[in-house]
């Protein structure tokens, strides 16, 4: 038997409405490069989530380097530079991809995996013996963070005050945004994100899609000449219809995006409550999908003849902490059997 | 009614038996970033046709721009270039994406869409005053060329001697691959290809893939580390099976791969010939996909109102020349409508 | 006896004035990286050569290939591109230099080594498949040109005028534009060139100093930050002292700027003036620095014995053209020497 | 009066006797581009002092920046990144150099301004999650340090033989290498590094000259088309004999190289002694020609009268840490006088 994967929230394919929907629209002649019906309507579709008054454009690509690459390098003039925490996707995840545009990364420390007023402070009086240091310009944040935080409206709105004051642009990584507006914690929509930052992408891969994710540009002053950015760094589809299609269903009436994310959660939510009924510590609060239980070495390599995770961190001895991912796709049967299995450990030496 | 599209070979999804492989596989859980059964199996497969001696590497990745991107940058020093005829798609369709990487492209005139030993070794002689000048370094053709012919074999040979005697890399776009092989003119192999070539890849997106290339790296000295780069360039999808599963759909038992492009030929031969047999000439011979007639404007005035196609050049007064491409997914009675309304034109003034 | 050279015009070290500057400055301390007053003082003095209206900077560099760089790249956004004769600088002369920077080349040819408007539009016709092309944004000449040509003003002002109407940067390398405004054929002056381009630089090094170039950057849209640019591609001296004391005694009271271009440039149309006497044609009309006489090659081998130059093309069975230059440094002595040495080889079969 | 600089060590021009060189070569004519005879014996002069085992290549750029780029660009594939300490001159005061080339810095932190072997190792556990993040594959130091301490052939030895056992090459910033070597420390030779290293480089800039650094290329894989990159890069000088003719004098037959980085520290060393005697502390010890002196602000005001120095940071109420820099054209007289200054302002509440 394969041991049931909790490793992460990719190892599916498609949520079945979106693979019914590539199947249905499959011989349907289309305009290439993103120039299709479908994408015109998904972009539609996902502006009237934007609030009235959103300006900017919606472009999608095929995965989240190329979203970051693409929405950092067509902003940047070469000597600009990025902040962002130590453990930010780009940072440590991304095998170089931003500095092979030719810009610098400024990393300073996070705080429960997030970027905070105070550092971007730190980093910009640091970082200010002009013209020997690369100007910070754009700040990288990720919603849900790499660890599975989430942003409040409050903290993402005291960043973009602090970004407009500074004359820095403000960029969001969401590649798991899905997780982080159904996160029980959030008070932010995406009409928010789209008025506080000046770009930010919403994930599709982790959210269901079989790959894809839609940039969002609010800043006009960033939308000029956006496509050749993606034609340009290899992220322009010849068959555009497939990341259009995928959306369009995502964002259609049923808000599949929504649904898809609220699963995810609610199955960490199920996994982490269970888990502490048994009298197991987490080593955070959970907040998306990612938890990170703490559990005596022998009950994890009991759990690991049924299920594949990552044993993440030594938390004492005799201890570590595991990661949980859960996604769209996680069977709830699959929780409730790892729970019961975790059960039968208790107790034990 | 839309009119139906000889536009392109990407106008459609994917084949019907891609489309099965996907929905069925849809529920298992696989490792991510290309490391997933299927991609695994999809190389195996692929490697099988390469010949024996083959000690490469195979790579998936999503697209046409992103694959020359991943193979040139991969290969060249910072000051090495590349040869191109000035036709090449890296030079006038991939939005500067290679000088993007860092390296110039030094162009050459195209003989029928092709590079040529003459062409290479004046490209070396104009290009030879060093340090001042980048170093020549690989030679870039496609094959299918963009206009849709075809190497021979022993053009194939004639440029890899060429190459290896003056200590350059040889380098072939297969966006269309599968048309060349299945082209009437065609008598090199897969093998042979990989025997000839440091480096190539096999388009699936034009075959009938929803998306999708196979980077073949046949010197060894090159595969090394090749990952690395798929992934700083924003190539490598977190649900590489997407891509694997296509691939062992395409080189799976029944061969697709060589059915789909056999299936296209034969619609531009088909074409080719009724268009003949109405008296009207061909700007080119047909060795793939894409046929270039010569009609009078009236004629395609009328087409127009029934097919989408692109008016490519005026041929002399009245007459122009047009394209038609055909793909894996063109049906053939279209192909009979178009014929049969092009007949009721002839004789016009 | 060393063979006395009209191979370049950057065979000697510094005008002796310019010396004598560096001697007489030399132990006073100054502020590093260019914020020296001499630095100041000779952008001051540029300046006011540039008219009335110049809003702009000055910065000064150690070569043309960096001045060509730094100029480039601190403008370009990544997909946008330079249109330049095939004959350019940078596009046969430094390494791939630009390329390196990320942005692609269009060439076209050269008329009489000049960029024309017809060939600017053809460029643009040719490059708008938008987004799958790079975006030509920015045009690039050299006056003098590679080939010793000059632009009257009425070019100037019609290229640049083009270049406003099509939204377009007008960048001139001015490595020999001191031979170029000395020309007998020159109308334009350097508050002219200023007036009509966005960028542009004065060569210092083919002038009479140990190296040095002084960008001028007339549109204040590009002069933001432009400092950092300088510093981040390795241009910035920290002795900036050094091109700034050049640079102030070569636009200073005596005008050594002039004076050596003039010089350079008498000396080659002395040059001329004889060979002509002594019955040789001429393969163009001398315009600055750089000669093309027609010889048949047995003087050239007679003339080789005492003084270098390059053999630059075959013209007709036993005849070459050669290339000879002058410099601010020319001896008038080996001139008249080579005309004495080139008479005795008349007449013969 | 202008205060008497103690800023930094290239605030004048540079030493008499090179000068005196230039003058005195001023009008030989010469070959272009580095391949002139100076250029040639200074190479052969440093060669002489790198041990008979050497096997590599020398090469002049004018600027330690364009130093940088060129050596780390030039062997580093596209994902490999760079080690080096947080106070590392490319991690702050390059403006992003090295990245702009598309390399990642991996920092760590610095021990008394060094790269340790731990620190080594730890940076190579934290990175290597492959291929998601790039591969380190350099290790920058600069000796002596930012902070002006040095690395002991033991040192330098242990970091070596690291490189080698983890395939990492070793690259040496040599700013300051002739302070390092005239430190009262040093134990290392240029034949030691030069045998430890794969490449280093050796400042002119700060020991003397007006320009220059010469490049060593230690490892012969290295040095292959090494001139590609200098020119590529726009380092390569028409007139490069300045560069030879400057360190032709520094390596010559008196040494000068020496006897000015010894200058310096000795001017160093007299300020420290003559600081500490006065009963101020030092906040390092003194290596090199930098130091650090912890004074009182009303001292601090008073000397800023009539000496120019950075106060660095606060030491403690009432008290700040400057720095002093000395070079080969401190005045010994100003020392004396800084120091007879000092005194009075000694037992000042």
């Amino acid at each position: 038997m394969t041991p049931y994967s909790f490793l992460d929230d990719y190892s599916e394919g498609a949520h079945p409405e979106i693979l019914d929907a590539l199947v249905e629209s499959n011989l349907s002649q289309q305009a290439p490069y993103g120039t299709d019906r479908f994408s015109a309507e998904a972009a539609t579709r996902i502006k009237a989530r934007l609030g009235a008054s959103f300006q900017g454009d919606v472009h999608f690509v095929p995965g989240g380097t190329m979203a970051n690459i693409v929405s950092i390098s067509s902003c940047l003039r070469p000597h600009e530079a990025v902040i962002a925490v130590d453990s930010g996707h780009i940072v440590v995840r991304e095998a170089g991809a931003i500095e092979a545009t030719g810009h610098k990364l400024i990393t300073v420390p996070a705080v429960n995996g997030k970027l905070t007023p105070a550092h971007i402070e730190a980093a910009l009086a640091a970082n200010g013996h002009f013209p020997h240091m690369a100007r910070p310009r754009l700040l990288y944040v990720s919603n849900a963070t790499e660890t599975g935080t989430i942003y409040t409206l409050a903290e993402l709105r005291e960043i973009s005050a602090l970004a407009r004051q500074r004359g820095l642009l403000f960029f969001l990584d969401g590649a798991r945004l899905g997780a982080a507006l159904a996160s029980h914690r959030n008070d932010a929509t995406l009409a928010d994100i789209a008025a506080l930052v000046d770009l930010f992408w919403i994930g599709g891969t982790k959210v269901g899609a079989l790959l894809g994710e839609a940039i969002v540009v609010c800043n006009p002053a960033l939308a000029q000449d956006f496509a050749f950015h993606i034609k340009q760094r290899g992220g322009m589809l010849a068959k555009g219809r497939l990341l259009g299609i995928q959306f369009n269903a995502l964002f259609g009436e049923r808000d599949l995006y929504t649904a898809n994310a609220r699963h995810a959660n609610a199955m960490a939510s199920k996994l982490a409550s269970g888990i502490a009924a048994k009298g197991y510590a987490l080593s955070a609060e959970v907040e998306t999908n990612q938890i990170f239980p703490i559990l005596p070495d022998p009950v994890i390599a009991a759990l690991q003849a049924h299920f594949a995770f990552y044993v993440w961190s030594k938390a004492s001895p005799g201890h570590s902490v595991v990661r949980l991912v859960t996604s769209w796709a996680t069977d709830e049967h699959q929780v409730d059997n790892l729970l019961s299995r975790l059960g039968s450990a208790v107790g034990r030496p």
